[in-house]
Parts: C-alpha cells; sequence; structure tokens
C-alpha cells in the first residue's frame, strides 16, 4: 500500500516515519509512505500556497492550484484514482471502521490544511473524503494524517509483529478492553487479582469477558448496543443497572 | 507551560516539535515539551519495561515500576501536584473543552502506552486523567500525546500568530466553519459566489453564518442542539428539515 501525504510541514513527519512499528512496516515493504511537500506544485513566482479570503476576514486561505496539481500529479504518477482525504474538523468523524475501509486501498492520498482553512473548490471539486479525527482544533492537518498513516498501517497484514494483536484490541472486539496484569503480583501493596493467579484458564476467560463488558457498561455505553451478548450477559448487565 | 511525555519512542516526536507552531511556540518560551524515554528509569538490569501478562494471552504488559517512578521524579522536579494523563482507548473521549481545560494547567504529564497494553495499577494508582482521542486503533499513545500537545499549545496566548484565529475555528464557535474562497474568482470554470465579492459586509456575515449553521446541521447536527439561536436561525432550519 502507498500512503501519499501532502503537507506544507513535510519534516513534522520525519520522527513518526522513521522509528517505531511504522518505520518497520515500511523497511519490510509492506507500506510506503510519500510526503510532498505540495509548495513545490505552487506555479506563484514567489512559491505562495495562499491568499486572503474573499469577503474579508482573519487568516489566510490555501489556493486551489498547488492541490490539484499535486494531486493530479500523485494519480499520474500511480495511474490511479486514489481517493484524497481531507483532514479537516468538519469531516465524517474516524472510527476503526473507516481505518479498516481505507487499508483495503492501494493508494490514499491524504491532504493536510493548516488551521486559517483552504479554498471551498478544493473540498468540492478534488476531495473524495472529508475526515476528522474528532471534536478538538489542531493547528494543522499533519496530527490526523499521522492518525490515518498509524491506525491503516497497522491493519496490513504483518506489520505487527505478533498477528493477534489487531484482532483483540479494544474496538476490534467491540468491547473495550479488560484490565492487564504484569509482575510484580505485589506493587506497593496492590495486589494482582487472585483469579488470574489461578491457572484456571476458562475461569480467567470468564472474568476476562466480564471485565471488557462491565469497563464498556460503564465507560461506553453507546457501544454494548453495537455487539451481541449472550442470555447470561444480557442479564449481567440487568443485574448491574438495577444496582 | 509545561508539557511532559513518557515514552517509549522519544524519536517519534522529533519533527514535531522541531518545526511548524509548536516549535515556534517553545522558542517564544510560552510552552516547554519534554520528553523522557522512560525506560531509562527501569530498575530492571536488561532496561525491560514489559512483562508477560498474568492469566496468559498474546502481547506483553507495561510493568508499573518505571512508570511510576518516573512520573514522581517528573513531579518532585516541578514541585507540583501534575495531572497524569493517559492515552488509550478506554478513555474519555478528548473534546475542545478538554483541551480549554489542560490548557490552563501549569505542568502535565502524558503517559503513552504502547498497544499491547499496560498494568492496571498505573491506571488505578497513578494516573488522573484517561483520555482517548477517537474510536480507532493506533500502534501506541504517541500521535494521542501529539493530539494534546498541539490543541493545548494553540490555546495558549501569543502562540498563534493570528490572535483571532484560535476563536473563530470550528468547536470553538460551536458551529462547523463557513466555505472560504480565495483568488482566482474563476478556478477552471468554477466560479467564488457572487456576495463574497459585493463587498457588502453585513450580507457577508449574515450568508458566512447561514453557511456555517447549514453546514453543521447537515453534518453534525448533535452541535447544533449545544448552541444558542435567534429566532429567525431556528425558522431557518425548521425551512430545511421541512424540505
Amino acid at each position: 500500500m502507498k500512503i501519499n501525504i501532502l503537507t506544507l510541514f513535510p519534516e513534522m513527519f520525519q520522527g513518526l516515519f522513521s522509528h517505531s512499528i511504522l518505520h518497520q512496516a515500511q523497511q519490510k515493504g509492506i507500506v510506503e509512505y510519500n510526503v510532498v511537500d505540495f509548495r513545490k506544485y505552487s506555479k506563484d513566482k514567489h512559491g505562495r500556497v495562499d491568499d486572503y479570503p474573499y469577503g474579508g476576514g482573519g487568516g489566510m486561505v490555501l489556493t486551489p492550484q498547488p492541490l490539484f496539481d499535486a494531486v493530479e500529479g500523485l494519480r499520474e504518477q500511480s495511474q490511479t484514482e486514489a481517493r484524497v482525504i481531507l483532514l479537516c474538523p468538519q469531516g465524517e468523524r474516524y472510527t476503526q471502521k473507516k481505518a479498516e475501509e481505507f487499508a483495503e486501498e492501494e493508494n490514499i492520498i491524504l491532504l493536510c490544511g493548516h488551521y486559517e482553512g483552504y479554498d471551498e473548490r478544493i473540498r468540492e471539486f478534488l476531495v473524495t473524503d472529508e475526515i476528522s479525527i474528532g471534536d478538538y482544533v489542531l493547528t494543522g492537518g499533519e496530527i490526523g494524517a499521522m492518525t490515518i498513516a498509524d491506525s491503516v498501517t497497522r491493519l496490513l497484514p504483518g506489520a505487527l509483529g505478533n498477528e493477534t494483536s489487531a484482532v483483540t484490541d479494544s474496538f476490534s472486539t467491540g468491547l473495550l478492553e479488560y484490565p492487564h496484569y504484569t509482575r510484580p503480583a505485589d506493587f506497593r501493596g496492590w495486589k494482582v487479582p487472585d483469579i488470574l493467579l489461578s491457572g484456571h484458564h476458562a475461569k480467567i476467560n470468564a472474568w476476562r469477558r466480564e471485565q471488557a463488558l462491565r469497563r464498556t457498561w460503564e465507560r461506553r455505553p453507546d457501544l454494548i448496543e453495537e455487539i451481541s451478548l449472550t442470555e447470561k450477559e444480557i442479564k449481567m448487565i440487568q443485574s448491574w443497572e438495577n444496582n
């Protein structure tokens, strides 16, 4: 898979793509990150990519020309109609389901705006998807692009060392994760639950499922509605609700 | 303000903090980023920070000792009871309101777990806040920490060049932003709306407010419920609903 990122701050991605799991995935040939400074596509003689907004108001607005030319250049290079994903607060909320959808693509192009805004014609006539990673404001789209690159890469076969990890994580099972414990069994007087030291695997699994359900019920009841439950689990939740 | 980040991958932050607006804010003395590799706090002779999970299962679990010692060291250094914020999918959903809350602090400590999980006692006895940046799975907490660092920094006085920017962005006004346009007035036959070229500021402001309302109503009706509307605006929305 090839993940293209169009940004005015390519250096922001140095750390992410030269270290950790994303770096390893690129080394293994599972994914290729292509970070492009779209300023170099500007036809303005000073390399400008923004201009004053029509109608007045503060801040500068990204002009359409550099981004249209950059995207068209990438699409021509790859001979594909790659999806063009704009990171912006107005976009569809990013979810694990969306990550799975993007991970099926061979080629995606992520556009990082910056905080003042971008010309509406970019959104209307160039972009295929608008994505928001959450209800908060960032200085630009770069961290959103990192979020997509990271969440998509880890879904690609072979990217994670342990093949099971991607499957048992939060949101992948539909529930929040159960609590984990490791050594020491007693840390400053705080002990690991006895059940985990019992060696009784069926009981441990039942405890973990109950903990995951309980945590999800307490913190994210909206997620409970989406998953299938046994009759016993439904009764368990009803008893929590009654207390 | 001081933003401390405890991570096993300090290099991931190089790009973010050495470029762009965050770098400028640090140069201006508005914020200090302190990225600490908590492996150096490990008392294990091989510098290990994780171990097998009690009760079996895949993946490794972060042990409590290095993180407790690292946090306690930072708190002692700063002589404050800094909030300890864990990035994890089970956490409270991060919002602009939370960013504003964190921006009031003098000192925060962000803990980046990695994907296999961390000992539950870290969450129970060390952490003051658990934050999730969204319903998707990442390889670790680093991008979440970047999200908090970025969204909080831009709220600090003087961090953004244009002081008005932080106020008029999406979520800050409670509405999604209205469309922006810049030159050229005609790009490949796609034209800027006439109203923006009219020079009539009151009409332009009214148009922008209507566009922002309309966009929010279409894309994020949940946000509309939270803001105060004029009687005229309520009628406008009713007429959209009727069509």
